[in-house]
């Protein structure tokens, strides 16, 4: 039914051999039971999708021949994604849906009220490429690391607005579809909220604009993909 | 920090005392710890939000005393989630998530691609019932049992409208702001999408109206929130 696809972190060239590494070679002959020769696909994040034989694969590791590109490359709108991290299971999510919706850049964030102080972002990382490989896409978003609130604003470059999803909102939400086009980041708070300090600081910034996610309260996960959505239709490529 | 809510299935009345159940006494005297005459919020999906003091509570049972309103009945707008259940985590979620988002009642349906042959009903109204706790709702969504696609749209009053969230959608898709308000369904495919049959017979519904979640294939977890953010967005309550 589905295609297998992989992430090779590697140039994909017709013509040529790529590694696998251990995990993938044993997904492929391991899990899948993929014999030598079997075609799969293959993309890296910045050269489209491509069809590759597998040459070798043992549980130690292995190679693919890469054949043809099958499909161009297809990056994301310039959005950003910054989010407090919450429970494990529901910052997996949030990475793995923001890959899916087409973020270009996930940003954990540490703010006033984040429970976290530290995230493994190698962990993230894998689950930004695994959401890429089941979701048909050619591009897989860069998760960094754990950042403060308060060091993230200080150096942020006004050129890119910040769309703040504030649970706590009064006064009048802005229209997605009334905005400017151009690099945007999505910014969600943790379960309890912003602080008031924050509150007060995101209120000051003029590349800020806050909008309403409706009257009931969402959790951080489902707030991210609301926001994703509504971002994407007004503004980005499902239009 | 968070208030405790409990779903109570009793008229709520002030002054009347209302049994808790095992499992909601066991999780406020043995979980949260409370004590006789500490005060939570409960609310019965019909007449909004109250306070109540605890009266007693044991593992095996308790009552509390119902206390004063304190926020009126808020039911969300008339929208159906139809969905086809997927594996069971993503299956909880979908659930979870249409409680949060204000899905009005939850639909799963088997298609010709669907793999679950049956659903735990009583175990995704729990669902249901804990995102309405968690989340400060005071209205819980009716799950219904299982029942075939083609049966629901046999017996499928057209006066509430189908919004199809197509994959594999060739030609334009509808603009929500240009769709007109009154009842609706959101329709969300399984993994493998609709079969040919059922592709057909969705297109030549005259009450169906097709849209677009983008170029990324999602998987129906992802859609089923994209799907209710944007028609909460633009027919919704979220404006």
């Amino acid at each position: 039914m589905a295609r297998i696809r992989l992430f090779i972190d590697h140039p994909l060239v017709a013509g040529q051999a790529v590694p696998l590494d251990s995990g993938q070679a044993h997904y492929l002959s391991g899990v899948m039971r993929l014999p030598p020769g079997a075609v799969i696909e293959v993309f890296n994040g910045q050269d489209g999708a491509w069809s590759a034989r597998i040459a070798d694969a043992t549980k130690r590791g292995g190679s693919l021949e890469v054949l043809a590109q099958v499909a161009p490359q297809r990056d994301p709108p310039d959005l950003w994604l910054c989010f407090a991290p919450i429970k494990k299971a529901r910052t997996d999510f949030i990475v793995e849906k923001a890959a899916e919706m087409g973020a270009a850049r996930i940003l954990p964030v540490q703010t006033d009220f984040t429970n976290s102080e530290r995230i493994r972002q190698d962990r993230l990382q894998a689950h930004a490429v695994e959401a890429a490989e089941q979701c048909g896409g050619t591009f897989v978003p860069a998760v960094a690391d754990l950042v403060s609130l308060s060091r993230l604003l200080d150096g942020w470059d006004a050129s890119r607005r910040i769309l703040w999803a504030d649970e706590a909102m009064a006064g009048p939400a802005e229209t997605l579809a009334n905005l400017p086009r151009g690099p945007w980041a999505i910014l969600i708070g943790p379960e309890g909220g912003f602080s008031d300090a924050e509150r007060a600081r995101l209120s000051g910034l003029p590349f800020v604009s806050r909008i309403s996610l409706g009257p009931r309260i969402l959790r951080a996960d489902t707030a991210a993909v609301a926001a994703l959505a509504l971002w994407q239709a007004a503004l980005g490529d499902w239009q």
